[in-house]
């Protein structure tokens, strides 16, 4: 399932991988397509949109959407 | 020795990580402070200047001074 997040406080490719790697932690099957530039964030997974989110907040980031 | 470099382009603390693991790949003793809003790096190592630079940039940020 594609599920789409806007994703602020992404400075640079550093946050990307910060983020990747804690969606994949969620899910380690997870296709992570990120454009920092748009606040974009688009997820290929079978987790749940809330576990999702969650895990980009945790990781110090914030879900706009 | 205490060696104060001008480093631009860190914009969040994933970079002064990265700054710091470089470093600490030339000198593993090295001591790092980094101040990213003054663009500021203060190494504490016995590793040349020119080493330290050099690791900065290879990491992808500009060494200005």
């Amino acid at each position: 399932m594609n599920q789409i997040f806007t994703v602020t406080g992404m400075t640079c490719g550093h946050c990307e991988k910060a983020v990747t790697r804690a969606l994949q932690e969620v899910d380690p099957q997870a296709k992570v397509q990120i454009d920092r530039t748009q606040n974009n964030v688009q997820v290929e997974s079978t987790a749940s949109r809330e576990a999702l989110a969650q895990a980009i907040t945790e990781e110090g980031y914030a879900v706009a959407g």
